[in-house]
């Protein structure tokens, strides 16, 4: 059954122009659709894509704008169609909510590489109104673009899976780093950081941390497991490092220098960019001697993103999170410019959005 | 057996300092040892790294020095331990003449990356000496780094093979481009440019030269057998050619944009670097978007050394060359620098040096 909604009954926080300061924004959902479903988000993780479209960073921003794609609740309703999930199932949403379906990466379940796939906020969907995000009440899906989550894995927890933690996993999965004993290097401890270093444990890796500072020392070494924590301006730490690691994973978005990252690698090392700095930049005997590899990913497809979230419940891999209610979201965009998050901001929707 | 050399039995070329003319210059190669093979040379193709050493463009050169890594020749004696090699066999040597014969690296035929590889000029070798190219009538080489030549395979066509064959074949197979119906392209035209237009469409692959001229446009067609010719300053043929490609091969040492390039490549595509621009430099999106990769490469081992020697001649793949006398040889080297070969000098040893 389809039903119609009435007006104006998403409860929301959106910016309304490239200061980027969220504040209450009531709005219509669609209707649900035969394969739809209707999720009443019980939480969302802030990433730093929301600083950068509400602050039009892209100059492409549509306000009023609702952020948030690490969506987590529980299914309140489905179209007659959907099969997958039924009302109560907890539920996730990530990055996208529509694609073609048809092209050879929808059909390989890599629709984040369709050609028409449609962010969850900020795009113009197939029906052309324009995606809202998840910082709202509640969120009306294609079933394909939705997740279950174990009902045993805290769903506050599994919010920052959706973005920050698919991001790391894809291309870990990818380029075979659930090898066990090979080492990894984990350059940037925020929100994909450090699920990179949950991930690289996991999978049996020894884990380098490599940081600006040593303010995160302890807790990447006690809380977060990695084997071993590196100053990366500390010349004498990096050389011992030398030629040492079978991969690297970047995750920092501010600007820094390649070529003493990549020294790091052993021969036919791998290096993986996952964030965005102004560019990538390094000396081409940094990549041909020892025949290494710069590779690049976004997010994941959906299929692997249902598999990563199966991991994490079935090895009890959970992200460290500081959960705040909606009125403070303004504050945590703030921080989180400023990287003052140990490692992702979760809104509490289900109790502060009313 | 082992032998003792006379004095100053081998005849060369040299480089005496920075100006990197050469003129003849006698000098002594090593006795025969019980692992070793003396090739006397019948030709030796002409790499850029000749101008590179020659000009001391690295600061390491040390004079006199004799170039040339592009050996072929035949085999005029053998130490008693070798079983590979016997007197009258055609052979090849590359780029390094030595390794420690004991890492991981050599134990995989991939000696190149042996952090004690030394290569056929200007490297100091395990016994202390100057090692000394191919710009010389005859080389001592332990067996392990001389490779079997096919009988029926011209002499002269298998010099570039050494160098610019093995340095586009070795990427080409380890990224899987021998995948016939793929597609491919390769970015400049010199002595590497136009091999991996050969093996590109030996391996069945759809083959685009990506050049800044049209001059070389029919050759590559009709010659080379290159599918299609993009200029790369035609904003319009590479606007069409987006997308559109599973891999590329850079051979241009010349600086060059990165991110126009990368925009032909499909989702999950491959560029392989193996030219020495000054720095590669892209924008972080022309990577992650699409989960791009980008690899480098140098020369290649033994095993595929050797490998690529059997399919050029089972394949009947030459590289097209100029043969030039050794007399010429300060003048290909201009050229060269000029880029003004087509596509690979070949001093005629044999015939010229004496």
């Amino acid at each position: 059954m389809t039903s119609e909604t009435a007006s104006k009954d998403c409860l929301g926080w959106a910016a309304r122009d490239p200061s980027g300061v969220l504040s209450p924004y009531s709005f219509n959902r669609r209707a649900v659709g035969s394969d739809d479903v209707s999720i009443t988000i019980t939480h969302c993780g802030v990433c730093y894509a929301d600083v950068i479209w509400t602050r039009n960073k892209h100059g492409d921003s549509k306000y009023p704008l609702v952020p948030g794609h690490e969506i987590v609740g529980i299914v309140k309703e489905v179209g007659h169609n959907v099969s997958r999930f039924k009302v109560g199932d907890h539920v996730g949403v990530g990055t996208y909510v529509n694609s073609c379906r048809d092209c050879e990466y929808c059909n390989d379940g890599l629709e984040v590489h369709c050609a028409r796939s449609v962010y969850t906020f900020n795009a113009i969907d197939a029906d052309g109104t324009i995606t809202k995000g998840g910082y709202s009440s509640y969120i009306v899906v294609h079933e394909r673009y939705c997740y279950k989550i174990a009902n045993d894995y805290p769903l506050a927890l599994a919010a920052p899976l959706l973005c920050a933690g698919i991001t790391v996993y894809t291309p870990m999965m990818r380029h075979k780093m659930n090898q066990p004993g090979k080492s990894l290097g984990v350059i940037g401890l925020g929100g994909l950081g450090h699920m990179a270093v949950k991930f690289g444990k996991a999978f049996g890796l020894n884990v380098t941390v490599l940081s600006t500072s040593t303010s995160k020392k302890e807790e990447a070494l006690s809380l977060l497991g990695a084997d071993k924590f590196v100053v990366s301006s500390d010349l004498e730490q990096m050389k011992a490092l030398g030629k040492s690691l079978d991969f690297i994973i970047d995750t920092a978005s501010g600007d820094h220098p390649f070529d003493a990252y990549m020294s790091l690698l052993k021969v036919a090392g791998v290096y993986v960019l996952v964030g965005f700095p102004s560019k990538v930049k390094f000396s081409p005997a940094s990549l041909n001697i020892g025949a290494k590899t710069v590779s690049g990913s976004v997010t994941g497809g959906t299929k692997d993103t249902q598999e990563m979230l199966e991991y994490c419940a079935a090895h009890k891999i959970y992200p460290q999170i500081e959960t705040i209610p909606i009125e403070n979201v303004n504050e945590a965009l703030e921080r989180l410019i400023k990287r003052d998050v140990k490692y992702r901001f979760v809104i509490d929707i289900q109790n502060s959005l009313k």
